[in-house]
């Protein structure tokens, strides 16, 4: 018969076993972080109508949407998370309580150039708050504790979550008289870690942007505030009573700050950043960046701010809120890029083989059976092979201990354990043996997803 | 501003929070139990190439694919879990030890027509054990055990696993001479249940079939040999030396009979039944369907069977395997249709919503976190609402506990709780009330997920 090459897309991430296994347990930690906050999960569908998905972009085509027709359906996949919560709070508005706290995590398609590190199916993992009308500001106090406490989860440790308010910002730029190039200028400034002050001076004053020399030295006077967030908060009182949109920025940046410690963020992994602004149009308080310290080059890996309106395309409903997004498949790219990945983490798909050696495979499947109740996966082998085939087997896979059953064995009415990391073997009565792993499989249980150098 | 409808495509689940947790709790039974038996998590991409997806189907466009072209690409989205698992063995061949098993839960498309109970967006949660050449029998007898644990942790008793060998159907048909028509009596055979014995001779004998009188009085004496496991094998014993095929199916069946009761199926959740047979091609020994004993209307709720050849048509390597498939989507319609999904199940978002009733938030903002570093949901409810609309809001999403820190509670270091099931309050330093709480939410999470009438 003629064979199909197999192959998977290019843009697609299709792990083998043992990363999976990683990817897996990242989806772990993040589901089991965002549920302690009280997030409540939620799936929406991947194909929408077009018309509702893209009611943003006035029914075009973005050019990185998947969008086809089946039959006379005009349908599209979503591109991200926000736009189906937006529709779905706006349709099942009547049935959802208020603060509606909601974690999704899914894939989403954007049909970008194939690149290295990019991907055009990717997993999202979002949280959102969002509020009938109203929405207190602690909640935009909380989000960095929940950013800080999901990537410790990880065992990441050399990361700062950078904060900004948008209202400063267009409170500072609305004194200056720069509202209309406001957009422009953040940009702009978006880059100094890259530039320099020198260069982003001289973009600010190119004719396209066009600000006076005056007008420059403010901003970038205004950009070099920098220290602690206790010198960079006091700075900013300078700022003071020139705006009224400036001075509530400022109090919810205080607000914020206040609050961090109550909620257990530890001062080395926040800083208060005058030049990170996020997107223009959709947020409008907090914004939040997450920065890998040793790798700033990758820009950020959890982001994410305070919006006015969710809904806006779908209902009337004043719809304020405040979320973050990490882009999970990016982030696992680039962990295991940069070889953050923990080797030592247990990658097999069972605890213990189980290795029958004599004709009757009843005693050694009655023991993968209570290993399974004790809560340890267990596979049983029972394929035709040689024993050095078997091991072999074992030790590709990094299966922890493999478990004989010889004649002796089920004589004894026991069983023989090999540890495959020190080869130690020893022959005990099953429950025995099940005590045994199960203390040795605590230990890794324990070890974190990430280790860095 | 105008707006969009917003609306969900007719056949999409989209679920309220309450079932989602439900449905949550379904996935986490179906990785926990899948796991156990030593399958690896794997995940492939939604879209493939068309021509690698539709191999089997010879490029030809089938009408409930999902298919469209982005750019020049020729695209579908997966339809099933088994052509991708074919791709991945077939692929990733080299770095695949054998046995390969693996387990999967993803969503897949099929644009049928839209009905109710019928979705085109649905999960489904596979498991496959594939060989290299050779797949040993005794995995076709773990199969039934896996499926027996899977609905038992649910919470399903009311269930019966009927097996199947088409090793003995197709020995049989032959010794008949009937090789030839043996897909269309199968598919007669099939209906025994629905439409009884009368019937099915009629449809045989009917011209375009055309048994003969004979020949439809063995296919009736064989499909209506019935009773317990043993009575069927011992009947069937009857049939040996005939065909060596058949012969081969009894040995089989005998086997996978034989260590039932060492994999712990017991006898009435399990039945051997001639009348099951699977599609045509695809299936070679071993089969399987699981039925609900109360709603046998629903048909099979997990089915799936041994095959000679996962991927025939990207390798030559001979990949024989075993594999059964839920689909997930469809069971959780029914059960909650039918009522079976059990009420008490906790489906709040949180555990404990956290009250402050001080101006300074800090003291609720820490016991918010010493409850999450003790495993316990908390959300920490700071809006500036009415008393009533804060128990209002606990009561309707059935928040457990409520935490109240007022001033008398701040002061004494402590917490009052109180007991949203029975309105039960009391003051307590925050370690004890973390204690208690941690106690009353054990109870909770052993409730099973399905409750029968």
């Amino acid at each position: 018969m003629a064979k199909e090459k197999p192959r998977t897309l290019s843009g697609f991430m299709e792990l083998l076993p043992a990363p999976q296994q990683q990817m897996e347990q990242l989806f772990s930690i993040l589901r089991d972080t965002y549920a302690l906050y009280g997030f409540t999960p939620l799936d929406t569908p991947v194909i929408e109508s077009s018309q509702v998905l893209l009611a943003k972009a006035g029914g075009e085509t973005e050019k990185q949407i998947y969008r086809f027709l089946k039959g006379d359906n005009d349908l599209s996949l979503r591109f991200d998370l926000t736009v189906p919560l937006a529709k779905y709070v706006a349709l099942h508005y009547a049935d959802l309580s208020f603060p509606f706290r909601r974690f999704q995590i899914g894939k989403v398609y954007r049909g970008e150039r194939p690149q290295r590190g990019r991907f055009r199916e990717l997993y999202q993992a979002d949280i959102d708050i969002i509020g009938d009308g109203k929405l207190d500001i602690i909640n935009e106090a909380e989000i960095p504790s929940i950013i800080y406490q999901t990537f410790t989860r990880m065992g990441l440790r050399r990361f700062r979550i950078q904060v900004n308010n948008r209202k400063i910002l267009s409170g500072f730029y609305e004194t200056l008289g720069l509202s209309e190039q406001a957009g422009e200028i953040m940009r702009i400034v978006d880059k100094l870690a890259k530039i320099g002050a020198a260069k982003v001076r001289e973009l600010l004053t190119a004719p396209e942007v066009g600000l006076s020399e005056t007008q420059a030295d403010a901003v970038l006077a205004f950009i070099s505030i920098q220290g602690s967030n206790t010198q960079v908060l006091s700075a900013l009182e300078d700022y003071r009573g020139r705006s009224s949109l400036m001075d509530e920025g400022l109090d919810e940046l205080n607000t914020v700050v206040h609050y961090l410690s109550a909620f257990g963020v530890p001062e080395e992994h926040f800083a208060v950043d005058l030049t990170i602004a996020r997107g223009l149009d959709y947020y409008t308080g907090t914004v939040y960046e997450t920065l890998m310290l040793d790798h700033p080059e990758i820009g950020s890996i959890c982001s994410g701010g305070r919006y006015d309106n969710l809904a806006a395309y779908y209902t009337d409903k004043q719809l304020p809120g405040v979320g973050i997004s990490i882009g999970v498949t990016r982030l696992f790219y680039v962990l295991n890029e940069q070889g953050l990945l923990n080797p030592e983490l247990p990658t097999a798909p069972a605890d213990v083989l189980v290795l029958p050696m004599t004709e009757d495979l009843a005693p050694a499947i009655t023991f993968a059976t209570q290993l399974r109740q004790a809560g340890i996966r267990a596979q049983l082998y029972t394929e035709a092979k040689k024993f050095k085939a078997k091991m072999s087997y074992a030790d590709k896979l990094r299966i922890p201990f493999v478990a004989f059953l010889g004649e002796d064995e089920v004589q004894k009415q026991a069983v023989s354990i090999k540890n495959m990391a020190d080869g130690a073997q020893e022959t005990l009565p099953a429950a025995q043996a099940i005590a045994h792993i199960q203390a040795a499989l605590a230990t890794c249980r324990e070890l974190p997803l990430i280790r860095e150098h």
